[in-house]
């Protein structure tokens, strides 16, 4: 079942033959994460990239004065790792823990490198999956440079309203660049205004 | 001779035959670009892929309010591109602009998809390129998180040593996200001490 929906959502960016599909997916093995368990950790390597069938993750980082610093969000259909760790195989910095009972597909870092070498569209499947997350931390970056808290925060609720009621309130903070108190006052003052 | 500077670019992350090099390199076009000169603009759609073979190029966006915002430098052996728009070719949002007399090499859009359909090395060179800008993101989005304005000059001068002399201060205090006047009194502050 999960790996149907893995499929789906490959074939949106390439297109595979069956034997292909089943090649690309047989690759990858279903792993059930409880909420709030942890499956990187820092100074632990990230062996694995995981694609979400089902749930919710957030991937941050604790700096020297003990604060929480969210780099990413994944639901359904997203991809999660701590990706310096994973693509150059050395020790983590990330924290990624589930927020949710979630359902993941597991792909080992070698068994990645095996698969984009044995056939060019799936090397062309990461080609673009990594262009993707590229250009989408170029316009994360120049919006955070280029805008308000408040636009910041409207920008979020629109380009991701599932997002919203699943992401705890200090963690979408964390996320926007801003504190928990400042992002209740701008919700605050949305209800205010309707 | 600059198109031997970028066979031996590549050949740094893919293993390419002579012919095929030259298959590769002869996809792009050496030009010649003048200091101030400005080879992205917002509104028009960014078709090339620059390789900087000689020179250092800043991208940046303008915010409401005027002020600059830098995200990129690039300098010899360097990619520069307003990103989404390239990979999407819609129209771009960033100024890209010669911080010297520069010479790069660019790769049309069309060409470039062209490219990687002949032949799954160039695939996978597009594909660690753009895995190396993702991870490189990550860890600036997470070090400006999680660091000082002081630690961030600290680190890219450690990091960049060719950079910073040949990058106006403003460029570089917008890129480390503080103002100009707050960069030169960290810079004031570590003459005194040395």
């Amino acid at each position: 079942m999960s790996k149907n929906q893995l499929i789906d959502y490959v074939q949106n960016f390439v297109s595979l033959e069956d034997d292909e599909a089943e090649q690309f997916v047989s690759a990858f093995e279903e792993v059930k994460v409880k909420k709030r368990q942890f499956i990187v950790q820092p100074n632990f390597t990230n062996r694995h990239r995981s694609f979400v069938v089902k749930g919710a993750f957030r991937s941050y980082a604790i700096a020297n004065d003990g604060q929480e610093h969210t780099l990413q969000f994944a639901i359904e259909n997203w991809w999660i790792s701590d990706f310096n760790s994973y693509i150059y195989q050395h020790p983590a910095t990330l924290f990624i823990v589930a927020l949710e009972d979630s359902t993941i597909l597991q792909i080992e870092y070698n068994t990645e490198q095996e698969l984009k070498k044995a056939n060019h569209k799936f090397e062309t499947f990461f080609r673009i999956m990594a262009e993707k997350g590229l250009a989408f931390e170029h316009r994360r970056i120049l919006f955070n440079l280029t805008h308000s808290a408040e636009a910041r925060y409207e920008s979020f609720l629109s380009n991701f309203p599932n997002f919203v009621q699943r992401v705890p309130q200090y963690a979408l903070a964390s996320y926007l660049g801003m504190t928990t108190e400042y992002l209740s006052r701008i919700r605050n003052n949305r209800t205010d205004k309707s």
